[in-house]
């Protein structure tokens, strides 16, 4: 490097990634570099004080006016003059790693779709007359290198006065759609942008809506919030709002306009509430399954509710923010879809591929993401598998006698006593057992109102490990129990949890209804992963991950005891939180990311459950807990799991 | 070519223009061909009957529903067995070249940015999902060869129930930008869609908008009509709409939308009256100056009037019709603006350049359309110049105390006898003469009404050549003019042309005010055409075109005779009828073209008259008649331009 070199155009030749805004104005500050002096035996060199220039004008006013801390040089004004060691610092670097802060902390390569740009434009001549557009385009290419840079249409009509408001210097937000194509300008602002440019993280769910408000310099979340789907009035599940589609002329147009209307409210919150303003998010991505991921865009979802199963369009998608409906985002904001691996198996399932990678993976992972429709995932570094199967929403509490939405006064977590049949439980909204003092107290406002998704899990699951049911489902009379908690109902029996009835709650109990609308659910999930194992070759995997906001809450050993999910140590079976946001957040801030998925998507083979013969044969099996035939060896390990058979008078019943 | 090889499939190998939708189906008929059977000495080959395989039952089959003209056959399903001559009639050739219909009669080349491909889609499968748009963009990579095509994203919705409708079998219309982008698929029929797509080529004047339908296929315009550009109750002329803009809030979007409106409904209109449906017409091309291409496109034209007349964007533009509020057309039109050359010379201008190709001329052009502000073109293959000039209103008759609109009843022609100094005149709406028998009552029904701006041009000329008129442009009195027409008004006198006052109708008389009028706008179009050819260095032009609607109205006798244009002989002054509106045709038939306008534009050299000194100077002298020091010999050989001069009392009254 020749002596006189500014620290920013040495490393922009050597391909170090230093940022820069202002491109070596020394008026952004992103550029700042941390000089290293002494002996540096590793390279060979001794680096003095001397070796960079002294501050220039240009530094001083900008460390007087802004400050600069102790040992921070500016890199575009700093000059190398002799050998030098020079540590550029994580917040100087455009392609940083961020740690994830959940359980694996993998590390997010920082890679977004949006740069900033502060560009002089030449004034207007009238000897040599052009556009203010190819005058900015073209400064764009000389001061920065960006050839075809195109500006979004709608922001033509504000060009000649951002231009004029910041005599002839604005800051660019510039959108890649890849690393190859030619960037669109999506912003501009007069004279210098100082702070960050943000995106929003969306995952779109029948039930929640959840968008993380992200910074798309350092990756962090600055807020998030969730809101209920709105489309939850037309139809709880998928298939009823597919059935109100075909039923209802304009009904998905009406879907469509609903959802949207709730993202923009949504955006706008959390954006207030985070204090970014609305002008600097410009850029979105979004997962969801394909039911939801077509109404979004505004396409008629009744091809999803009947066999083939045919998607209009699988790919991502990259479209302006705006023709999503995203009036609460700038006209120039983008907008990226994750792509659709299948026809039930949607861009939810491939934001939980691209956050868990199992193609990353030595081992073979399971990752189920269950809902009232699960998506599983199988795979190594040689091959991924996915299917869906239709778990129905037994595992949301509905269909379940006392069961219930997770919120205030739902038994979340449960244990029998083996000895005494006597159950205790937690409520969600506090942290007590009911067997503990001052739970009465504790719960005395939420009340104890009935069984969420993980509490009949671990319901159904306690009252087998407890010899309160058989293996196949069925519930023994208070007489083979040996317990007055069990009370007879018809020709069946429930067991009774809670009481509440003295002061007018409810009386929550677990029928043998609620056990076979359990054994349904978790068999067509055993039966799914089952199937991927058998196309995979193999019996066994190394790890399950159960992912989604309710996978968050479903206790391993208990769904092990319940064969939802094949038999591993417990301790091989780990909680990936909401990985479809993780995965849609992955993907805002890294333009690497969206490649990846989409050659992953690709890849992934996929299995559907609907035309396999064998799914049934699989299903029969995994309807008995925790299976008819696999011997479920591990979970025995650590797990009770005594063999009473009521079988007395089954038979007769069970084909009902 | 190996025996058995279809006529279609060797015209593509060989890259021989032959038209194909249906693919080789035999269904679209687009690729007919005429063998021709003899000795071919030329070829050096006979071409006998059995050089072709008999019809098989597809062409046999088309020829009995459909019919086939004899000698013709169907170009993917005859087979060439041995040598053979086959002519590609021009109605089968993709690229043909269309002669125009004006006088110059200049071959277009069709290369439209739309063609129809019928494509075969794979229905969905379970057990490999994919997205219908992803195997319709499959189709046309195995089936035509086209890479990367993408949907417009509107079309997205339809997407699915058209493939359904068809069938899977579909005709996509696809649009390319250029020869080397992706196509875009603009519109979508289910199975085989037959006859022509369309496009507009629109002329967006000041006053009028004038838009032409357009078959894609053959070149030729089917239908034509203008309106009244609703703009002008915000303002007359140019700098008026601008003022509007600048004083009203919101003013420019108010043009935008009366723009638009007229726009769509005006399109609206010629479909209908032509029978051609709407969905078929997929593309147009739009030309006007500046302010009008600013306020299309909704931007703000305030920056147009005032120094250093800055555009917001000069290059050409492909934009969806959407996008310019063309709900008329499908979703998916596209559009294509035409290049602007400078802040006064617009994208008119450019498609004159295009019409009139200046630059493939080995004389130098001079190429002057007259509107409020006249647009100049000088060059030849080796240079092409472009200037504005302020000519103001008067051509167009305002400003002229009997001046009015080109209407029924107003004086277009008109003849002054240089022995008797009586007027003789037509208007429009009447063949006749006015000295010949049967004019009054020819005119009883539209009177008399006034001058239009050819009227105007032709009286003041020839009341110079009547020696009615100095060359300084003073008007004589009745004595010194020996006439009794010569009324004094005031201080001046006026020739008295018609009056109408005994039946009444309006007095017509030729003003002193007038003369000055129709000088000041003379002298300044003639001070650009010279402004031009001092860049060019030349003091002599080899033809000159009058361009514009007026210009094919101006006798390019009298144009010379006033000094409008400088000296050439009368022979070589020719009109051009609306080539701004023949630019914008070839450009909508033609990608070709539109590179071509778009280089040219680029090379053209701007000379803005407002900053150069030399343009007062070239003012003044040009504002007698013809002029003050160019000696117009080629125009004195055939017009007699007497030399009286009304002088005496002249001097003062000229400097008021």
């Amino acid at each position: 490097m020749p002596a006189g070199t500014p620290v920013l155009g040495a490393a922009r030749q050597l391909g170090v990634d230093l940022d820069s805004v202002c491109g070596g104005r020394g008026i952004c500050s992103r550029c700042q570099v941390a000089p290293a002096f002494g002996q540096f035996a590793k390279h060979g060199i001794t680096s003095a004080e001397v070796a960079l220039s002294d501050w220039n004008i240009v530094e001083a006013r900008y460390a007087e006016k802004r400050g600069l801390a102790p040992g921070r040089r500016l890199g575009c004004q700093a000059r190398i003059l002799s050998d030098v060691v020079i540590d550029v610092p994580p917040e100087s670097q455009l392609h940083r790693q961020v740690i994830r802060k959940d359980a694996d902390a993998r590390p997010v390569e920082m890679d977004p779709a949006l740069r900033l740009c502060l560009v002089e434009v030449a004034p207007p001549d009238m000897q040599a007359p052009s556009g203010d557009l190819e005058r900015l385009t073209e400064a764009l290419r000389t001061q920065w290198g960006i050839e075809g840079a195109t500006l979004e249409p709608p922001l033509l009509a504000t060009l000649q006065k951002t231009l004029r408001e910041g005599n002839w210097t604005v800051t660019a937000a510039l959108h890649r759609s890849s690393a190859e194509a030619p960037p669109r300008i999506a912003a501009l602002w007069p004279g210098l942008l100082e702070g960050d440019l943000h995106g929003f993280a969306i995952d779109l769910g029948s039930t929640t809506i959840a968008a993380h408000l992200v910074s798309l310099r350092s990756g962090e979340v600055v807020a998030s919030a969730g809101v209920m789907n709105p489309q939850i009035r037309f139809g709880e599940d998928l298939m009823s709002r597919v059935s109100y589609a075909m039923m209802n002329p304009g009904g998905a147009a009406e879907m469509t306009a609903a959802v949207r209307a709730a993202l923009n409210t949504l955006l706008q919150e959390i954006a207030a509430r985070a204090g970014v303003q609305t002008s600097r998010i410009l850029d979105v991505s979004l997962v969801g399954n394909p039911v939801m991921h077509h109404l979004l865009l505004g396409l008629d979802p009744v091809e999803l509710g009947q066999a083939p199963f045919a998607l209009a369009t699988c790919s991502s998608q990259n479209l302006p923010a705006r023709d999503l409906g995203l009036g609460a985002l700038p006209v120039g904001a983008q907008a990226y879809l994750l792509p659709l691996i299948a026809g039930h198996v949607g861009a939810d399932a491939a934001a939980v591929a691209l956050s868990e990678a199992p193609d990353r993976s030595d081992e073979l992972m399971l990752i189920v993401d269950v809902g009232t429709n699960a998506e599983i995932l199988l795979g190594n570094r040689h091959r991924v598998l996915a299917c869906s199967s239709p778990t129905g929403p037994a595992f949301e509490g509905a269909q379940i006698s006392s069961g219930q939405r997770a919120a205030p006064g739902a038994i979340e977590s449960l244990r029998i006593d083996p000895e005494t049949k006597e159950p205790r439980f937690r409520v969600i909204g506090c942290g007590l057992w009911s067997d503990e003092p001052g739970f009465a107290e504790a719960t005395a406002r939420s009340g104890i109102t009935g069984l969420c998704g993980s509490g009949i899990i671990e319901a159904v699951a306690e009252m087998r490990m407890a010899g309160l049911l058989d293996a196949g489902g069925l519930i023994g009379s208070a007489q083979q129990t040996d317990t007055p908690r069990m009370r007879p109902e018809g020709r069946t029996h429930a067991y009774l949890i809670h009481d509440g009835s003295t002061s007018g709650g409810p009386v929550i109990t677990v029928t043998q209804a609620d056990i076979r609308a359990i054994q349904l659910a978790k068999a067509a999930l055993y039966a799914g992963a089952r199937l991927l194992m058998d196309e995979m070759g193999v019996d066994k995997v190394d790890r399950v991950v159960l992912a989604g906001a309710f996978g968050a809450h479903i206790s391993p050993r208990h769904a092990l005891v319940l064969g939802m999910i094949p038999d591993v140590p417990v301790a091989r079976v780990t909680s990936a939180g909401n990985a479809a946001g993780t995965g849609a957040r992955i993907a805002l801030c890294s333009l690497a990311a969206r490649r990846r998925v989409e050659a992953l998507v690709r890849k992934i083979t996929k299995v559907e459950t609907a035309i396999e013969p064998r799914f049934q044969e699989h299903f029969v099996a995994a309807s008995a807990i925790p299976h008819a035939s696999a011997p479920f060896a591990e979970t025995r390990r650590t797990a009770p799991l005594p063999e009473p058979s009521f079988n007395a008078e089954g038979p007769r019943r069970r084909r009902r």
